[in-house]
C-alpha cells in the first residue's frame, strides 16, 4: 500500500474568500463562512484523481502550510483560521474515508505558548474529528520577529505532552515567510535544520519517550551537513554519536531528487524515512529530464537499486503505520 | 441619470487565491495570477444585474478597501496587489464601458511616502487604464502601528500634486483594521473624522486649489459633532467659520439612514453631497423595517421631502460630474 | 431641577504648578502641593456663578479629562495626579455641597490593568470622599502607543466589578492626545464610537447586569452612523437588533447642536439621555447665531418641540437620578 | 559686582496653565497664552527682592530646566514651549534691564539634530531678544530612551557653530527626568559628568576654538573623581594631562557646600569658576547649621580663607564677563 | 593588617578565550573551558607579588566588573560566565588562602529579576566556595536599554533577602557600558550616585536591617554634591537629615585623590569607609607627581594628618571585619 | 599544489584579551593592543605545522568568523576589531609568505550599509596589506534582530563594486549567532542557503559580471534540496534552469562528508568547487571511523574514485587560481 504521509488539503474558493476577510478584518469577521458540500466534494474528488494517477492509495492531509497565517495579528486570526481549515479537512476525509487521513494545523501564534490555544484545538481534532497527527511550525512569527525558543526548549512541552497523551506524531513544517530574503519554501528547509539540531541537543525525548517527530523535506540541510555536526559532537565529548542521535527522528522523502533521498536513507536509516510527496504542491511541475512531475515520487523510490522489497515496504507503508498509530486503528485495508 | 460614485469591485475567486498566496509568501509570489476572461465577465455581469435591480445607471468601482493589505509587510505585497486589483477593475470596466468607471487603489504602505509607489501607479491607472479617481487611505498601517501624519500634512503633498495634475479626485476611505477593538467598518468612520479635521486645519487647499476630496460614509462623525468644532473654531478666533471650512470637502451618501443623510445635507450643503452606496457591500442586508436592503439608497434620497428636483439631480448626477471631470469626457450618455 | 451630569473641575493655579512639577520630575515630586482653602473656594465660587447664569442647579464634576496624564511615564505620575485632582474635587464639593457632586478620575496608565491602581482609588473616592461616579478613559496611552483592549474585553472587568459593588456608573471620556493628527477633542469622539461598539459587541452587561455606562458627547459617531451597524448586525444574523443593543447604554447631551441632539434622542430614546454640558469647557464660546455660548444647553433642550414635559424632566433630572443612585442618597432637594 | 550667572526664571501662573494645555493637547494648543504685563512684573519684582536680600546685583536667567519638556512628544511641544519661555524671560529682563540678562532655552527634542529647531530659536533669542547665552541639555530624551551621542560628537556641531557665530556660551544643564531611579536633580549631576568627559575626549575645542562651555553645579562628579581620570589618561599615554584638559571648561559654584567648592577651585582653577546659585530653586531651604538658605552662596565664597580679593572678583564678576561677552556690551555698571 | 576590600581577579588567558567563544556563540559554547592549575597559580602568584610590593596583606577579589557581560544576550551567557569567573576566583583563593577572599560575581541579566539566577549562584558561592560577599550591578543592561528599577525598589528584595540570610555584604559596582558617551569607568561613578540616592530614598534598610551595602569608588558624586541633597531633604521636610541617612551605607577609598578621600571621610565618617584599591586595575599607572601608581593607596591614607591611629586601623582593617563577618570566621591572623 | 582556500587565523592570547576589553568597554578601549612579534610568530608556526601534517601547501586565512562581533554595539566595536584582526593576519602572512594569503574580514555592522565602513577597510587590506579576498556575512545582526536585505539586493552593491574594482572574490560566511536555537555553526549553513537563493534570484551578476562569490561549507542546504528549487523554477516559467543558474557561484569542500561532497560535485560541477577545510577549526576532531580528523580533507577528495587527475587539480589548485587572481600575481610556486 502506498501511503503519502505528507500532503496538504486543497481549499475550496470559499475558504480563500474567508481568508481574505480575515486578513482585512483580522479578528473581526463579518460573516461565518459556509462551505457547501459540493465545494468540498469537488476538491476532494480532484485530489483523488491525482492520487490515482500516481498510484497513491492513502494521503495524510494537513492545512496548506504557507497559508496558516501564524503571524497575522491578532491571535484570533490564527485561531479562527486553523479551526476553519481543520473543519474543511475533516469534511474532505469524510468524502473519501478510505483515501484520506486528517492531520491538524494548530492555531500557533507568534511567541504565544502552545498551551494557550494549540492543545485545545489538537484535542478537538483528534477526539472529535478523528485526526491522526499534527503540523508543528517552529517559527510562528513567520520571520516577522525574532523566533520563539527552539523545539528542544520547555516552551514546547505543553504541546508534546498533549501529543503523547493523544498518541499523535508531529510533522515539522514551517508556514509562511515575511522575510524578503527567505521565501517560504526556503524557510521550510532552514527551519527543519534548526528543529533537528534543537531537538537532538535537548532532553525532549527523555522527557517524552513516546513523542514522535517527523521532519519534512528530507530533514532540511542536516543529512547533507552531517560531517560538521559529527565533528562538533566529538569535540564536545558527547557519549552518543551524532548519527545515533539522529535516529530519534523520522524524515519524509519530500525532496524531489534521487541522489539526495539516497543520501538521506544512508544517514537516517531506512526505518526512519516515510514516503511523502506534498502532491499537489511545490513539486507539481514537469521535470524536463524525467518527463514526470517532480512530486511523482513513487518511481524515484522504486528506482533506488540498493533498496530491498522490505525496505520499500517500510518506506511506502510500514514506517508510517508505526509513527501514526491512530491512522490505522479502525481501518480495513481495502487492498 | 443615477450615478453611484462609491462602489467596490467584486473580485473573482482566482484573485482571492492570489491574495492568499501573497499573504503566505509575502513579496515572493511563486506564480503570476492568470484571471480568465470568463471569470471577469461573470463578476461584471452579476454586478450589472444588481445595479439594474436598484436603478443605478453607472457605478464607480474601486478595490474592495478592507482587502487592500496596506499593512502586510513588505511593501511589495501592497504594490503587487494594488496593481492586480486595478487590472481586474480595468477589465471589468472594459466588459461594460457604459456602466462602470474605474477608481484606482493605491499601493500605500505603512509610513512610506506616497511618492514611493502611489504616484506611479496612479499615473498608470489614469493614463493607461482610463481611471477617473482614486482611494486615499489615511492610515496605511491599518491600526498596526502609530499612523502617519494627518492628511493635512506635507507628507501627502506628492499625491495631491499628482491628483491635481491628472485631474482626479480622491475618495477618503480607510482599508483593513488590525486593532481588535476597532473593526474595519468602524475604522472607516473614525478615519474620515480625522481626515476632515486634519484637512480643514491645514493649508492643503491653498497649496492645491484644484484638489478635490470626497469623504466617504457621510463624513464620519463630523456633521453630527459640528457644535464641538464650531465652538473650538470660535475659541481659536478663526476668521472663517467651521461650517464654511467644511464646504471645501465633498461627502457621499453611503450612510444608510435617512435622518443622518438629512443632517449631512443641511450641514454640508446639497452641492457637496454625492450619491454613493457601496453596493454590494456592508449594506447588502435586508432592513426589516423598510423591507429593502440598507444599501438600496435611491428611495431614501427620493424620500427626503424638502429636496427639490434640482437638488436630487445634483446629488444623483451633477455633483459627481463636477468632481470627476475625467469620468464623462468621452462618454455619450445613453439615456 | 437642572442637573448637569457632565462637568469638570476648574483647577486652582497651585494645582497646575504641581502638574508642571510632575511633568518635569515624573514620579519624583520634590514637594507636596498645599492648596490653600481660599484658592479652592475661589474656583468653586466662580463655577457656581457660571451655573447660576445658565440655570444649572447641580453639577457633577470630574477631573479635566485632557489633563489627566494617563500616558506620562512612569505610572506613579498618573497615580499622584489622580489623587491630587480627586482631593481638589472633594474640597470643591465641600464648599458647596448642594451644588456639586464628585466624579472620580482614575489613575489609569498606558496598558496597565485597572486592577493595579484604579480600583483602590475608586474605593477611596466613593467610600471616603463620597463620590458618585467615575470617568473611564478607553485609551490611557492617549494615542502614544497602540491602545489596550476595547471596553468589552475582560481586561476591564476588575473595574466593572468594583463599579457594580460600589454602585457607581462610569462616564466614557478619553483624556489627552499625543497624536498630532487627532486633537484630544476629536479623540473624545472617536474613542466614544469605539467604546460603544466594543461594549455592544461583548458580554459585558451579561457579566455585570448592574453596570451603568454613560457615553459622553452624544455617543461619538454611532447615532449618526446607525445604518452601517444595523446592516452589519443583520448580516451577522444577530438576534437582538442593533437599536435594541444600543439601549444598554446611556448618553449625554454634550454635543452643542440641536439637530444632532434630536437625532440622538430618536435613536437612543429619551430615557437614555442625560443632560450634560461640560461647562465651562470647550463649548464656552459665543455662538454667533444664537448669541449664547455653545455650552448653554438648557435652551437647546427646551427648544425641541416634540419633547413632552416628562421627557424634559427625564433628560434634565430623572435619568440622572436612576444612573447615579449615590448622588441623591442623603441629599435633600433644595427646590 | 555680584553676578549670579546661573538662575532660572520664575514663571507666572498663566504660563503653567499653558504648559498643562500642551501636556494634554500636545502640539494642538486650543488657545494662545496671553500673559498680562502685571503678571510678568509681579514675578520679576519678587525675584529682584530675593536678589537684594542676598546681595546679587545681576542675574542671568534661563528657563526652569526641569520644566523644559524636551521629551514630551511631538517635537512641536518643545518648540512652542521654548519660544514661550524665552518670550517670558525677555519680558522679565525688560522690566529690570539692570538686574537681569536672558539665557535662552532651546527647543531640543529627543534625538533630533539641534540643526532642526535649536539654531533658529537661538538666533531669534540673541538677535531679536538680546539674550547672552543658552542652556544645553545633553539628554533631551530626559531618560525616556537611550540618549543621543555625547557632547563631543559631531551631532552637536550645528549648535556649536551657531554659538561661536553669535558669541554666546552654553551652560550644560539637563532638563527633566523620566527615569524613576534618577530624579531630575540627580540627573543634572550625572549628565554634567558625562558632558565633561565627552567634551574632553573629543576634538570639539579644536574645531570650535572660540566655543565656551560652562558646566553647572560644580562639574557633576568629575572634580571629585579626578584620580580615576588622571590614571586613565596616563594609561592611554595622552600627551596633555587630564588636569590641563579640564581647563578648557568653565564651572559654576552652584553646589551648596564649601568643602566641595574648595575642591573645585583647586582642581579647575580660580579663573575657570563662575559664581552661580540657581536662586530661587532647589537650594532655597534653610540650612539648620548655617542658619542661611543653602543657595545664599555669597558668604560661602567669602568664607574661603585662601582666596585673594582678586580671586573673589574673578569668581563673582570678571570670569563671567570673559565668558559672556554679549552680557556687558551696552551695559553701564551702576556701581 | 592591611585589607584591600576592593580588588578584581586577574583572568588567565584561557578564560579570555572562553569569553570570546561565548561572545560569538552566545549560549552555545562548543567546548567546556579547562583552565590548568598552572595557569591559575601563575596569575595568583603575580597578584601576590603586587600585593607585597604595596604592603597589602589580604585582598578581596571579585570578577573583573567590566567583563561581566550582563547585557550580552541571551541570559545563559551571563550565567555560564559568572559561574566560570567565580570558579576561577575560588581556585585563586585556594592557591593562597591567607592572602585572598572570594567575592562573587552574580549572573545578573538585563531586566531579569535577581531571583531568577543570582540567588542560586550566590548560595553556591557562599556555601560551597566559601565566598564572603558579592558585587551588585545596578544596571545589568550596561546602558544598552533603559535600566531596571533603582536599588531601593522591591525588584531587588530577593537578592537582599539572600544576602541577609547568608550574611554577606554587597559591593555596588556596575559592569560594562554600551553607551558610546559613557565609558564603563565613568558609568561606575554615575551608577554609584544613583544607587546611593535610590537606597536612601527607600525603605530598604527597614525591611532588611542587617543588609550591608558598600558603595565603591568613594560613593560616586554624592559626597561632593551633599549640599544639593541636604537642601532637597530639608525642602521635603524629612525628619532624618541627609547626612545621617548617608551613614546607612559604607564606602571604599578607591578614588586615587587625597583631597577627595578627605572629603569622603568628613562626610561619611571614618567608621563607614573601607580601604580598597582595585589594584591591579584602572589606577595602575604611574602618577607623575607622586611617582607612585595611582592605586598605591596605603601612603595616601597614611598621609592624611588628621586621622588618628585608631582611625587608620578602622579604615585598613576593622571596618572591613565588621562589614564582612564571614571573611574572618575561620581565619587565624598570621600577623 | 594543495591550496586550502578556506581557513581562519589563530589569534594570539593578547588579541582575545583585547576582544574582551572591547566587549566590556565597547567603542571605548582604554589601551591599544600591542601584540609582540613572538606571539604572532608562535601562532603562525603552529599552523604551518598543522598544514604540513596534512599536506597543505598554501592556506588562505581570514578572521575567525564567529568572533567577528558584527552585532556588538556600537559600530565602532566591529570597526576596531576588524582592523585589529586584519593586521594580525597581515603579520602572520608576513611570517610565512609562501604558506599564507590574507583574506579580509570586513567591519560589517547590523543593518549598516557596507559603504559606511567595509569598502574603506577592504581597500586598505587589498592595497596596503596585499590581501586577496574577503569574507561576506549575510547577516551582520548575527540573529539579534531581523536581518538586512538578501545578498541579491542593491543594499550590497557598494561592496560588490569595490570587489570588482579590486579584483577580489568574496567568501560567504556568517559570523556569530545570538539566537539560542541556532548555534553559529548551524547559522553558517542556513545563511549560505539564503545567500545562494537570494543571489540566483537577482540581477547581481548582470550588474557585476566580474564579481566572484564562493559559498562556504558546500553551499548550505541547496545542493541537497535541488529538486525543490528546480520545480519552483519550472513553475515560475524561468528560462534558465536552476542547475545552470547555480553555476554562477563557487563552493568549497568544507563539509567533512564524502557522500555530500560527491553530491556537491555532481550538482555544482567540478570547475566550481574549491578545496577548503577550515583547519584548524570545527572539524578538528578525530573521526572514530576514519581515524583522521574530520577536517583532514585531502584524502577524502582523493578517495572519490570517479574524479580524474585533472578534476583533482582543479579542485585542489586551478579553480582557486581562477577565482583569486591576486593570490598568485607575484608568487613563484615553490613546487
Amino acid at each position: 500500500m502506498i501511503i503519502d504521509s505528507h500532503a496538504h488539503v486543497v481549499m475550496p474558493p470559499q475558504s480563500l474568500k474567508f481568508m481574505s476577510e480575515l486578513v482585512g478584518g483580522r479578528g473581526n469577521p463579518s460573516v461565518d463562512p459556509k462551505i457547501p458540500d459540493e465545494a468540498i466534494h469537488k476538491v476532494a474528488t480532484e485530489v483523488v484523481k491525482i492520487m490515482d494517477s500516481v498510484g497513491t492509495d492513502l494521503q495524510f492531509i494537513s492545512p496548506r502550510p504557507y497559508l496558516q497565517m501564524h503571524s497575522v495579528k491578532p491571535a484570533k486570526v490564527s485561531e479562527i483560521w486553523a479551526r476553519h481549515c481543520n473543519d474543511v479537512i475533516a469534511r474532505v476525509v469524510a468524502c473519501y474515508p478510505d483515501r484520506f487521513r486528517g492531520v491538524a494545523g494548530l492555531p500557533q501564534f507568534m511567541h504565544e505558548s502552545p498551551a494557550e490555544r494549540c492543545v485545545a484545538e489538537l484535542e478537538r481534532c483528534v477526539e472529535q474529528l478523528g485526526f491522526v497527527g499534527c503540523l508543528i511550525n517552529p517559527d510562528p512569527t513567520e520571520g516577522s520577529e525574532l523566533p520563539p525558543p527552539g523545539l528542544g526548549d520547555p516552551f514546547w512541552h505543553p504541546l508534546y505532552a498533549a501529543m503523547e497523551r493523544l498518541q499523535v506524531p508531529g510533522l515539522i513544517h514551517s508556514a509562511g515567510s515575511c522575510t524578503p530574503r527567505e521565501s517560504y519554501t526556503l524557510k521550510f528547509i532552514n527551519e527543519e535544520s534548526i528543529a533537528v539540531i534543537s531537538l537532538i541537543d535537548s532532553d525532549t525525548f527523555q522527557k517524552f519517550p513516546n513523542l514522535k517527530i517527523v521532519v519534512a523535506h528530507a530533514g532540511g540541510a542536516i543529512p547533507y551537513q552531517m560531517g560538521r555536526f559529527r565533528s562538533w559532537s566529538v569535540r564536545r565529548g558527547e557519549k552518543v554519536s551524532f548519527d545515533e542521535q539522529l535516529r530519534k527522528l523520522y524524515f519524509d522523502t519530500c525532496n524531489y531528487s534521487q541522489d539526495s533521498i539516497e543520501l538521506l536513507l544512508k544517514v537516517a536509516g531506512v526505518k526512519n524515512v516515510l514516503f511523502g510527496t506534498e502532491k499537489p504542491g511545490t513539486g507539481s511541475a514537469r521535470d524536463p529530464i524525467s518527463g514526470r512531475d517532480y512530486d511523482d515520487m513513487k518511481p524515484v523510490i522504486e528506482n533506488i537499486g540498493w533498496l530491498s522489497a522490505d525496505d520499500r515496504a517500510d518506506i511506502f507503508d510500514c514506517n508510517c503505520r508505526r509513527v501514526y498509530p491512530r491512522a490505522f486503528r479502525n481501518y480495513t485495508d481495502p487492498s
